[in-house]
């Protein structure tokens, strides 16, 4: 047992999508988020950069008494997950393990579709996992950048994003995939959207398996929070014109508790 | 009369519109162009690492001959200019107020629309410009930020961007507005799809404008190349995937003479 925080952080607040499932899975927890919105996004920065920030972060979330890490951040998990393992001493896990290994339980044909930013879909980081765990599996990745705006827009019900969802998906289905990853975590907000287009194949939801991945490990060290009712507080190096309303609707909730912070002198 | 080249600057490819331009209206001018790619987007980088970034830019098209800077960068553009002017012994112009001074000249009832990245809308440069220009006319903004993913993504005649540009431009249609004025230079591309749905109006493409005040300076300061046939040298400071495709949809033709180059240790 541990009343201390678990420790969240992305490079922006998609990460709060996230945040949302620990917060349905492990109720009691506290949680310490920390968006770094004045570096986003780090997926066009250079690998030693984004292991410098990641470190950063992570040192933050460990000040504010973090027994547990969880790394929101798919450009940060690619190339500084193993580094940040190494460097501190309370545990520490990504975002693209815990979802490629429910794809690779739940589907049958082994033909796996992945969606994500361009930037995630073509470093192959998730192709090299999937062959990790399994040298069979077929996956067939799509990048899809214009999800990310759009969400950001609130876009949900639009036309536009049926028509936009429908020309990327439409190639996944001709493949004949029986599982879709969303390897995103602006993602999970158009399941509606993608389950009317394809709606006789598994999805598996990365942010939530991330939450369920939480939850083992926190029983399994004995870390679980004893007590009722967890506390959020969100830290953001930038506070952009309409955080707070992209915020909840990732978060699913208001966003009340919240604060800029500087970290790495921005 | 001056041989050497005309330096042009971005934070990336977009500014290729604006070369796009200038080759149509100065087909014998030699260019530089400079994409900053490693380090995009500017936007979102704070005043002094953006007037930083702009003074490295500026040095290496200067190191490459430039006889007058194109600040093609809207960040740069507005908090940049001005320290740029003042660093440097050749002229300079930026990307906002040539298209300003446009859009002033011939709207007939005052009512402008400008569209832009919402970083161009919400800083607020354009209505700063119009206002100083003249006090009395109604600038209108309308931040578009699905405009420049679809660019990216070529879809410039799917039916979603029609959907999209419809969302945007029909409060500006409510407003009466009499001129619009792109203020992206990504916008462009999409002048057949803002004609559909608004073509009582006049339209003001800022790249355009800034290739012909362009012109005018070098006329005016006796500045012009002799000869004939300019060359285009482009030089990026990191090349991710498809940046070739995309920068020979700005620019309207091959990209022949291209390299990546080094600036402020990125």
């Amino acid at each position: 047992m541990n009343k201390n925080p678990v420790g969240v952080f992305d490079s922006g607040i998609g990460g709060l999508t996230v945040v949302k499932e620990i917060r349905k899975i492990l109720p009691n927890e506290n949680i310490v988020y920390l968006g770094d919105t004045a570096r986003l996004p780090y997926g066009t920065k250079s690998v030693d950069a984004i292991i410098k920030f990641s470190l950063e972060n992570t040192q933050f979330l460990i000040s504010r008494g973090a027994k547990f890490i969880v790394i929101a951040c798919y450009s940060s998990t690619s190339v500084a997950l193993d580094i940040v393992q190494k460097n501190i001493s309370v545990p520490v896990i990504g975002v693209i393990k815990p979802g490629v290994k429910r794809a690779l339980e739940i589907t049958k044909t082994g033909r796996v579709g992945v969606i994500g930013t361009s930037l995630t879909i073509y470093s192959g980081a998730y192709e090299k996992i999937f062959r990790e765990i399994d040298d069979q599996c077929q996956v067939l990745g799509k990048a899809c950048p214009l999800f990310v705006p759009l969400v950001e827009e609130g876009w949900l019900d639009h036309g536009a994003t049926e028509l936009i969802a429908r020309s990327y998906l439409e190639p996944l289905k001709d493949d004949n995939i029986d599982t879709l990853l969303l390897g995103c975590t602006h993602f999970p907000l158009l399941m509606d959207v993608f389950k009317e287009i394809m709606d006789d194949i598994n999805y598996v939801d990365a942010s939530r398996e991330v939450g369920l991945k939480l939850a083992r490990e926190l029983k399994r060290l004995g870390l679980e929070h004893p007590g009722k009712g967890g506390n959020l507080s969100i830290y953001l190096t930038d506070l952009s014109m309409n955080f707070k309303e992209i915020g909840e609707r990732f978060l699913g909730e208001k966003m009340k508790n919240f604060s800029r912070v500087s970290i790495g002198g921005k």
